[in-house]
């Protein structure tokens, strides 16, 4: 069979997805469910944003004045993470730490209280569940915290998962849904014509070029490649935010809550495991691809992280690390039909990408099998910019 | 033949150097240079203190009020400094980035300036090369100073060198002289007595058990294994000092000279190297053998250097490192006979292993050589706590 790309057709498939990240993963494993034969592409699954991300399932602490539809994604998608978790546990084997305790929203200074006051007011008008607590009520919460923290707020429907062990579940239950991950980079999105190609691609299709010159053909490839997104769909407008995140090993208990401060206007949070480990992040840098871990953004964190729990200094610092959010112009995702017909983005999940998992490949299914995007991903459609 | 001590005597040597740190391997190539026969014995060569080190040979700027036997010993090896290094490149071929621009001594404050000016008082009764800057002075030496800085000092005569290359050249000189390193842990030393062991040290003689059940026997044996020397001659004064250190990565000429600071009385030092790195240290810390890279040891470091220097801010941090200086009752390190005869020490050097590398071995070499101790080293007996 002659192939008019100049490569074999090595593999044919209906879903190629290009890149296992979290946002990746979730669509293959929700596709491959639906019976669906799915390749993932990445030379390096759960290396990218997803192993930098703190997991945080957290809309509401993360909502601004501006993003109403962002936090109605999120809240969707929070509704929807104990029915996804609870499968995935099922299909892997590999338990997330998923833990439901809260997000504890703490004010350094009565300039940040008064932040916070404002928020809660806001909140409150969007129906969501907070509740404004004095600095003795959070330090009987969290006795770590420092004496001096002025109060805060208790958003009690957040919860966090540990995106290191989201990923080793995601690439199992793949797996086990007889999906393939190939350890290898996508270079090259190409559409076949209607027709072309021989038996590949009845109405179309699309071709994938891997770096080992490799061809796939599918009938849809979806783009989850994070910030290395427009390489294959160029003009996507996905940009890099870099951000530093550390990683601190301590006792079990030292804190048991997800903690998120706001220290004279600067945000940090402190993530607890069950294992004892404490992601503090993170930096937000626009500052491309920059790989670096700068002695600036570390102090930074810890300078802030701690003035609310001063404990932390005697903590191992056990990891820097360096991640890459794909960010938009709007903060929202691009899910849906992008680039040639047969593509699908989704990606530009930004700080998101862990929360927005269910969603998004939820979205994806339904695109792929004709039902047509939910509702509430409508405003992530990645033509929304040049319209 | 047979061997009282269960083992073959598989190695027989004139001089057996357990520790392969700045100590031990300058005191092999110093022997080995005469024309003993010399076996280093260390399961990892040069990742132990010297790993950790600055590399500073600042005898002025390290000195305090109570030390002045170990600033005579510092600036005799100072003195030695250059002969050595010439004689250490010539026969290894390793540049071991040796700088001599001087160390700026930086006050951040009136108060530290307060303490550098009864210092320099100080220096100048024992006839110490040192200059009184200002603030604007020590900013014309070098510009990356913060303008917040009130003044400092100039000690013109210290130097420093690059501990990892000083360790890349000293495995080589060894080897150069047909010394021979051994990948292994010293676990006993056993005194053999006159005439024991046939043929083996003649008049008496000392052996050293390894992990590997291996045994050597050797005319003299020299313990130089740091803070863990005391494993192989109880008793020794000789602790653990942690260190945690960072290496910063610049662009070449960030910095010209080696920075010392005094920010509000909490010391800290930035280190220059050719290549762009910045050594940045050191806490001092009385945990034993605790390895943990703490939350809190590199935030004060990072703050106390941001004062001094706040474009590192935007510098790599590349590394950070735990180290145990190998500490002493009296800061002296220990160089002389200590435990069964034929054994010497040559340890205890605490902050300044790297400096007092020439005079120590020459030292060493003195006393196997029956030469007996050069007068600057008499102070170093590890006799001295017992008298």
């Amino acid at each position: 069979m002659s192939d008019p790309h100049g490569a074999r057709a090595d593999l044919v498939c209906d879903v190629v997805v290009v890149g296992g990240g979290v946002a990746g993963l979730s669509v293959a494993w929700r596709t491959a469910r639906q019976g669906m034969s799915v390749v993932v592409v990445d030379p390096a699954p759960g290396t990218g944003a997803t192993h930098a991300s703190a997991g945080m399932l957290a809309p509401v602490s993360e909502v601004t004045y501006t993003e109403e539809p962002l936090l109605r994604l999120g809240l969707a998608s929070l509704a929807a993470w104990p029915g996804f978790r609870a499968e995935l546990d099922d299909e892997s084997g590999v338990e997330v730490d998923h833990r439901r305790e809260g997000t504890l929203e703490i004010a350094y200074s009565s300039d940040d209280m008064a932040y916070f006051d404002r928020l809660a007011a806001f909140e409150e008008t969007l129906g969501l569940r907070v509740e404004r607590l004095t600095g003795r009520e959070c330090r009987a919460l969290e006795p770590m915290l420092s004496p001096a923290v002025r109060g805060g707020l208790l958003a009690r429907d957040d919860a966090w998962i540990n995106p290191r062990r989201l990923v080793r579940a995601l690439l199992a239950a793949v797996q086990r849904w007889d999906g393939e991950i190939l350890y290898d980079r996508a270079t090259e999105i190409v559409p076949l014509g209607v027709g072309v190609g021989g038996g590949v691609g009845v109405g179309g299709g699309v071709g994938v070029r891997l770096g080992s010159g490799e061809f796939l053909s599918a009938g849809h490839v979806v783009v989850a490649a994070g910030s290395w997104s427009p390489s294959l769909l160029p003009g996507l407008p996905v940009r890099p935010v870099k951000g530093q995140i550390l990683r601190l090993r301590g006792p079990q208990g030292f804190l048991t809550r997800c903690v998120r401060g706001l220290v004279h206007g600067s945000p940090v949070y402190l993530v607890p495991r069950g294992d004892g480990e404490i992601t503090l992040g993170a930096t937000v840098e626009e500052l491309a691809f920059d790989a670096r871990v700068t002695a600036g953004g570390v102090y930074e964190l810890l300078r802030d992280a701690r003035e609310l729990v001063p404990g932390i200094s005697e903590l191992e610092l056990a990891e820097t690390t360096v991640g890459f959010r794909p960010g938009t112009p709007d903060n929202l995702p691009l899910i849906g039909p992008a680039g040639p017909p047969g593509v699908l983005a989704a990606t530009g999940h930004h700080r998101a990408g862990v929360l927005l998992a269910p969603v998004t490949a939820e979205a994806v299914v339904a695109l792929v099998t004709g039902a047509g995007a939910p509702e509430v991903v409508k405003s992530c459609d990645p033509g929304r910019f040049s319209r």
